[in-house]
């Protein structure tokens, strides 16, 4: 894994990115590229996750000459107690959200709000009754008072099981249930998790990690899938729509807004506020030709995937787009929003506001949204990015060309759609072998490698081999830009993917949306398995986080081992300073839960690890390989 | 503050500690001492709080160099989203072992368990009449029913407070709702601590500072509190009581268990075990004259306030109590155990059990515990112990002599019954000057102090000024070996306390409990509060914790510092690389909350530190100072 790339082409695969990078330089703004390198290189205790902080008897620092902590902790404890650290925080993040999520769908059912409504009736009947709420001949808001007290019951300490686990295999279950892994309830993880790991808890690192499985899957089966559902149900259930992306869709002659964060709750109320007519007025008004807001990382995918609204960047944009020195504001809510952007939009004239009061940043200006208040508080927003527009210095904006037109949209209720109502079309494809198996991309960018290259290449590499693709988070952005989310980019694919994808007029890599919408993906693999009545271990299916930076993407990726499928990160967390957890991520968990991760900074030889993996599985299946 | 201590005498006060240690010396067993010295110096970035592992692509050091990480966070966002986290696990761990006894009392409330029964049936109406529970004329077990409801409440999302805050004085609920402080929910503040945190959440470092103090404040006034609550119904509300502390408890012509660790559990079952005369006779079949049982850590002080079990040794006499070679076996639940204690056993014929699915040490043997078999699991466990007994070598036994009395058991039931009933006479005794405050030493021992010389003279200087002192957790240990634990020990106060302490026959520092029962401390001086109709602030308090290690140890800080009360800690956390964090937590806090930290590691100084804000706030109230 390359570090502190110096070179402007080696750092992006982009021109809008390359263009920027250059930008900046002139500009003098300093980038995440300028930071690693003044970071690097990176502490080996830290990076190796041999470093303990967790008590002020240290900090200690284990290697071959000081063996143990002050306590008596070895490398093996300390790396599990920091692995599980880190993917509680990954948790907490996906599962906060999906509580902010409940607290939407609660006071919207009880009446407090008129700013959000039910947009997806079907769906949230769909769900009740799903897990055993009475719905039918009773009110709408009457169905949805109870659901969010289902889900409400999720992050609490009083279920053997999360709600979800109802679409989990049995052969899954089971499982879990042996392994002390199923998850209880999303908030009780988080914490017990953070318990164990306290001096003198937990001592022994496989009973550690398990439980870090355990965290995972409670973010996965209810923190997440709580937050996707809930969305589709306030916001609609997305279905395939054109959008498109690259910086191009910022436009040099309007007021332009980014959203950036992850949940929709503040975005979809900027995007109406966008369309008002008298906001636009008043920007006609000052000057500019209308109002543009784009999206920036998970937000951008939630407003994508269901509004079509286009995507300006993914994680290693989100500098770059201030630096266009055509961003009026920036509007976050929360989550892997660099603090960097408050000093890079006062090297332009680019306001940034944030909206959550878990979520503040020094320097930035806070519009606290509320249930209450989410319109009237969006059109202030709109407001300050038209006042914003006078400021703007012309002489500083340069804007990338071309945006890049992509397919978008694909819930796994129009993916349903589009094979016509059942899974029968899908599956007898991957038994045909005409799709040998499919991949999920997911997850981040990381300076450490050259933005997207590997998302990319893998996804290239993967359609080539009839392996359809599945795409979430900021690889969406990449395989936009790429190319590859288009139906025509069926050509690029095998002759399997292209003839299936092609009857379908569907492209051979689906936009399944954000990062908590993971858990759409989970959801198909666990449908898949029921169909055929085997464990989700037994499917040919893989995970893929290349450029992972987050503890985010950790749980996602742990979840999904936990979960059965078998994970490709492009580097390994920090825990390679313990044998026994690297070869239990290696290796191990195999024997625990059917899968284990693969580490492989290479898109090709991981796209080749891949392909064997789902050979052996669908041979397992008595499928051609 | 000294590290890596190498001189024998330097290393401990204590006689019992300082012949262990130079038996380990001769037995080649590695202490905490040895292996502080090995990890001595510590990283100063580690140790300074501007490390940061929250994503990969760090980890980052931040310093003049490189004053920023990869995302841009500066120090004080680090240190800040550190700091955060490390409360968080401290208040996971004190409200996590709060969950398990909402669980214990929830099984006996529904008849699931015949091993455990309430034992304080006043107690458990008097707490349901407190929190608005119907209580008259019912059964006992339908209002426990209803109080376990009403405490797994508090662990949710759905609260806007948690229910001790009926505790609270009114101004000082009225300051945090005013900072948004008010803890909601237990897990709740704890998950979202963990989101705030996560890479580009929360980057205002004051405002991750608030959230951290809210968490903390969470335990303090629920999981904390609901675990003493509870454990005194379950088990018995303390009242005085003697007992006696140091190594020389452990006996040598009897088979000695141990029990370690903090939820009673376990403990008490450990206890009525070894009181079985079955049990006995067949320690006595094998050579043994009886079955001794010694406390630990909290768990001992659990033990020792309800039962009069005598105590071995806090936290740095762990290992020292297995050197004696009288172990047979040490019994443990979690929390502050020592991994390091499998291998000191393994020097000599100790078994290390344990006992909860959240703690297991590689090496130990675990005999899991639960409400429906803990008696049978605790039979289990003695009789591993008598078996041991025959394997310890004789040659190797050295067991200190002398073992100090101590009356243990002030729980605030009990002072008040001491004070005739009612907090007047406290209070004329303090409006008189006899008694011109109040300070609650806790927490730990720390190898980078003389063990216990900090804990012992800060005591021995306030109760010379008529200052009363109340301890818990580690702190009694190093009281009750000091000779202050004897109503005797009013000859080493000053005047008004000899007056005081002396009328009433108590002694002039007073044990109230574990860890965890920090809680008793808040809830008098909110009583106090109450009483004089002014805030907790107001009041001529202190905390300190002059030789604290762990995170929870800096929640309880935190809490406390929240709820008004200033803090002596010994030695600052990882905070001092931002100079705002260290500025807040030294001065700002004072502002914003009425009270602050005071960092001194000499106990001298930090008494006349002390002494100094005691009278201030006796001015402040129209006393004498």
């Amino acid at each position: 894994m390359a570090k502190a790339i110096k070179n402007i082409d080696q750092k992006s695969i982009w021109d809008d990115a390359r263009q920027m990078l250059a930008k900046a330089e002139k500009d003098g703004v300093e980038t995440a590229w300028d930071r690693l390198e003044q970071q690097s290189p990176h502490c080996q205790f830290g990076e190796s996750g041999v470093c303990c902080r967790i008590c002020t008897m240290g900090p200690c620092r284990v290697s071959k000459k000081a063996p143990r902590g002050v306590c008596g902790a070895d490398a093996d404890v300390i790396v599990a107690r920091n692995f599980g650290r880190f993917v509680a925080g990954g948790s907490a993040g996906h599962s906060d959200h999906g509580r902010d999520c409940i607290e939407a769908l609660y006071d919207v059912a009880h009446g407090k709000t008129k700013d959000y409504t039910i947009k997806d009736e079907d769906k949230l009947r769909r769900i009740a009754a799903e897990l055993g709420i009475a719905e039918q001949g009773r009110e709408t808001l009457e169905v949805a008072k109870d659901l969010a007290e289902e889900f409400y019951a999720n992050y609490g300490s009083r279920r053997d099981e999360v709600s979800f686990l109802c679409r989990v295999p049995q052969k899954r279950k089971d499982i879990w249930h042996n392994l002390g892994m199923t998850p209880r309830g999303v908030d009780r993880e988080i914490a017990e998790m953070m318990h164990r790991t306290h001096m003198g808890c937990d001592n022994d690192a496989v009973n550690t990690m398990v439980h870090s499985a355990r965290t995972c899957l409670a973010d996965a089966w209810a923190g997440s899938m709580i937050a996707t559902e809930i969305s589709d149900i306030l916001f609609g259930t997305p279905s395939p729509r054109m959008s498109q992306a690259n910086l191009g869709v910022i436009k040099e002659d309007q007021v332009n807004i980014l959203v950036h964060g992850h949940n929709p709750i503040v975005s979809e109320k900027i995007v109406e506020a966008v369309n008002d007519p008298e906001l636009i007025a008043l920007a006609k008004q000052k000057g500019a030709s209308g109002i543009n807001v784009a999206g920036l990382c998970c937000t951008g995918n939630e407003l994508m995937m269901r509004q079509g609204i286009p995507m300006a960047g993914n994680h290693l944009m989100t500098e770059l787009a201030i630096v266009t020195g055509a961003v009026e504001l920036i509007v976050v809510d929360y989550q892997c929003i660099m603090p960097s952007l408050v000093t890079v939009g006062n090297c332009y004239h680019t306001k940034m506001v944030t909206t959550a009061d878990k979520a503040k940043f020094t320097g930035a200006e806070h519009v606290k949204f509320e249930m209450t208040n989410g319109m009237a508080q969006a059109r202030k927003v709109v407001q300050m990015a038209i006042a914003r527009f006078a400021l703007r210095d012309k002489k500083r904006v340069q804007i990338p060309k071309g945006p890049v037109p992509m397919m978008t949209g694909f819930s796994n209720e129009a993916l349903l759609a589009a094979l016509g109502g059942t899974l029968t079309p899908l599956i007898e494809a991957i038994k045909a072998g005409k799709v040998r198996g499919a991949v999920a991309i997911v997850g981040c960018n990381n300076p450490k490698y050259q933005q997207d290259y590997c998302n990319v290449n893998l996804a290239r590499e993967l359609i080539k081999r009839d392996i359809l693709v599945l795409v979430t988070g900021c690889v969406t952005t990449a395989a936009g830009k790429a190319n590859l989310l288009m139906p025509e980019s069926i050509s690029q694919a095998g002759p399997g993917l292209q003839e299936i994808c092609g009857s379908l007029g569907i492209p051979p890599v689906l936009h399944m949306g954000s990062c908590v919408d993971n858990a759409r993906i989970i959801q198909l693999a666990a449908m898949l398995a029921n169909e055929l009545g085997v464990d989700i271990s037994d499917l040919p299916l893989a995970g893929s986080s290349p450029e992972w930076y987050s503890e985010k993407a950790a749980a996602i990726g742990t979840y999904c081992v936990a979960s059965g499928i078998y994970t490709h990160l492009g580097h390994p967390p920090n825990i390679t300073g313990s044998e026994l957890v690297t070869n239990l991520a290696l290796k191990g968990l195999d024997e625990l839960v059917g899968a284990c991760f693969l580490i492989e900074p290479d898109p090709f030889k991981a796209a080749e690890h891949i392909d064997q993996r789902i050979k052996a599985k669908r041979l397992g299946l008595g499928l051609p390989a």
